[in-house]
């Protein structure tokens, strides 16, 4: 492949109407159609890279045109020389000081950098075929790190300190790859507990998703505390009750060390999705004790690191933790939480800080803070992109699937070629095709029928078609 | 004006070649075209409403695209409801759930945001023929308040509290006024220090700025600690030499008040745009104690606000300040840097954060806890918008210009029908046209001289014309 150059790129804006069922509302999303900012990026040889960054409708054409511009600069740039230096690249797209001017490293140009840079590393797993979570796993520590975004971080970790992590778990890799390959990664699921269900549906939702072996369950809070309260007590009610657990799911007693779980094993969690302030976010909170959630998702302002620090203190006493991590733009943030103690689980997202590298660095400062990673997901691409993030996590940085659990939401995955997929014990599989690179190529069929607005399904819905085949199979989809 | 309405809006990329001298640089901005994303509104009326944001070049067109997408969800609103309910407005604009998943509240979406809401600021003044400090200074608390951007900061200022601050203050804002329409609001000159320059260039320019009565001066720092302790040296024995203070330019003791200030009255402050990890900040900083500057702007990136705390603690014993907020992005990253005490000087962006609305919530912040405000500015346009952000600042809420200082280069005013200007003591005059607005309106000529790609300049530009008049006009004009 030597000598091979990036020749040129297309960028798609795809777009799934989810918002036609009128469910799947959280209390700061009250509508979205989930989409994708895509980018093919194109070789002089048949190798091609593939990425996007996820957002919910309208303003994924900001997205597409940022793409755009970012994507420019690396045309005609050598494959396997960006491949040499993953770390130098990503200072290539993120320390260019005219488009840095426009975050810094943070809001649209660092989602259209993530599009771009994972697109490479899609590329370069494909190019090694290798997934990409084993791609990184196989990496030395040294080969690691030199991937790793380390500007602004270094009062957290430092490049040796990341080195002496790695290291102490090289030996355990091949047997965590192992383990985790037979069992899955742990899962949980949103399914159930969004805003705007029946009582009735949250019922059916969360008895399936016991069947299914899920033993972690999130309600969407925030509207109002009674309404939120009878339905978490209506959810605690089915999966307290051991008659409602199917007798050949086990679940390992590490897995919900510290989680508020019920002798059945099943963990609650809450997700406000950023509606309250600070002391409102604690005095709602507090209503909902008797629910025993195993922490609050989103209280506040994704940046509000000293907000979440306040509110973790006086959740504390009632047993409640806080998680937050999902609109966290960049590695300072995240490197802020962990210093003041902020956050009891730390939610990263694929899409949203600038790509891999900005990832791995984050996967180090939780490993070192001792913070569990439970990425975000759901949406569209998020679950085909998090396992490999969360298998990065347990094999060659925390060592730890234990006290973990990712996402997962059951829509969209036929729109890709290699969807993530659950086993019997309610755990993700583990990506294994050496051809599937970041596992976010899409179908031709769905990237054209859901182009916007030119796709055959925006079209037809512009004309007034409205309930369409697409609408149906979509039906009950809903935002994360 | 009864029923008009917002009818089209046009949106403009506006590029000013400030590159070509090569000079201008800091230790992170080493290439850049000032570069206005500019938004002309019109109503159904003669009224019209003038915005932009500011880049430094590359990507202007991003944000000119994401105007169009922000603006054209006011376009058919009812011009007097809109002024009727400025909070209400920002709230529409900011927390619109689809736009909101761009930043929440960061990056482009934000700068575009500001572009649009300070061009209806802008668009209120002019009805009310009244510049817009003049506008907001008018209100009264309650008005005042009704306008700030109030989600998120409870934990730090309540609307309460904020009604107290400005009751306080009501009844010496017509004094306050007088004296600085007298007076001029203070003043300081980045214009001596950047990187680029000769010993030989800096101490002409700096000889000058003493001659046109400014006493306060920035240095650009980071790239070679050797080479900034000469020049801050150099500056230094230039601005300590009272035979180089002009006898007749008076300085008020209380305006170098703990500003490490020479007997002369005159202050250094320095700048390191960003280039530095905290322990790094910390160890370079203390090399620089010799040349006594007041503070350390931007030491590392600007949303660390715990870095920002530990480097403020750390200098403390060297007599070094610090001082942020040129890039900090919204209310929620001012108020944790004035939470964790982690700044001496609040500097607030013009075009950064999501516009008037918000800087109002951030003035009123910095007031409670005790910092003074000290605007970014240079740039293009930014020294128009900026002296209205100080004189409400002033005259409305901290009721206190003798800690602050408003930074000024003399460029690119030109272009503007309403140019800031200095006085004979190195004070801006105070914008007092009835007609002036916001004091962004831009000559058509200019617009079309430096419209980016197609304007006349970048036409000829293209065609290898490179050292052209108005590239002549512009050398030596630089990067803040």
């Amino acid at each position: 492949m030597s000598g091979m150059k990036i020749t040129s790129f297309s960028v798609h804006d795809i777009r799934f109407p989810t918002n036609v069922t009128g469910d799947g509302t959280d209390a700061m999303n009250k509508e979205c159609d989930y989409s994708a900012a895509y980018i093919v990026i194109k070789t002089s040889g048949e190798l091609q890279g593939q990425g996007m960054t996820f957002t919910i409708g309208r303003g994924n054409e900001i997205c597409c045109f940022a793409i755009e511009q970012v994507a420019k600069r690396i045309v005609g740039m050598d494959v396997e020389t960006i491949f040499g230096d993953m770390g130098a690249f990503f200072e290539f797209l993120t320390m260019d000081p005219q488009h840095r001017w426009l975050g810094p490293e943070k809001g649209v140009i660092a989602l259209a950098t993530a599009a771009v840079s994972n697109a490479i590393w899609d590329m370069m797993a494909k190019s090694r075929k290798k997934p990409l979570w084993k791609l990184i796993c196989d990496f030395t520590p040294e080969e690691f790190v030199k991937c790793c975004a380390w500007k602004y971080i270094s009062d957290a970790i430092t490049k040796e300190e990341a080195l002496e992590l790695l290291r102490a778990k090289e030996s355990g890799k091949k047997a965590r790859e192992e383990e985790v390959i037979k069992r899955g990664y742990p899962a949980y699921t949103t399914s159930a507990g969004w805003l705007g269900y029946s009582d009735e549906k949250v019922k059916r939702l969360v008895l399936e998703g016991l069947a299914e072996g899920f033993n972690h369950f999130k309600l969407k809070v925030g509207a109002d505390p009674e309404d939120d309260l009878r339905r978490g007590l209506l959810i605690r009610s089915l999966i307290d009750d051991p008659a409602n657990r199917p007798k050949d799911k086990v679940i390992d007693p590490k897995t919900i060390a510290g989680k508020n779980a019920s002798a059945t094993g099943c963990v609650l969690m809450v997700d406000a999705n950023q509606v309250w302030d600070v002391p409102q976010a604690i005095e709602y909170m507090k209503k909902l004790e008797p629910i025993k959630p195993w922490f609050i998702e989103e209280p506040t302002a994704p940046d509000d690191c000293v907000g979440h620090a306040a509110i973790r203190k006086a959740l504390k006493p009632y047993g409640i933790g806080v998680a937050t991590g999902e609109h966290s733009h960049n590695r300072m943030n995240f490197k802020q939480l962990l210093q003041l103690d902020a956050i009891d689980v730390c939610q990263i997202d694929s899409c949203r800080t600038s790509g891999v590298n900005e990832i791995l660095t984050i996967l180090l400062m939780a490993a070192k803070f001792g913070v569990p990673v439970c990425p975000h997901s759901g949406g569209v691409g998020l679950c085909e992109y998090t396992i490999h993030l969360s298998l990065i996590d347990y094999i060659a940085v925390s060592g730890d699937m234990d006290r973990n659990v990712l996402e997962f939401v059951d829509h969209l995955h036929e729109n890709f070629l290699y969807p993530c997929s659950i086993n019997a014990d309610g755990r993700y599989n583990v990506p294994l095709n050496p051809n599937e690179g970041y596992s976010i190529e899409m179908y031709p069929k769905s990237m054209e029928e859901f182009a916007f607005p030119n796709g055959a399904y925006w079209v037809k819905a512009a004309r007034g078609g409205a309930a369409t085949e697409a609408q149906h199979r979509l039906a009950g989809q809903a935002v994360h």
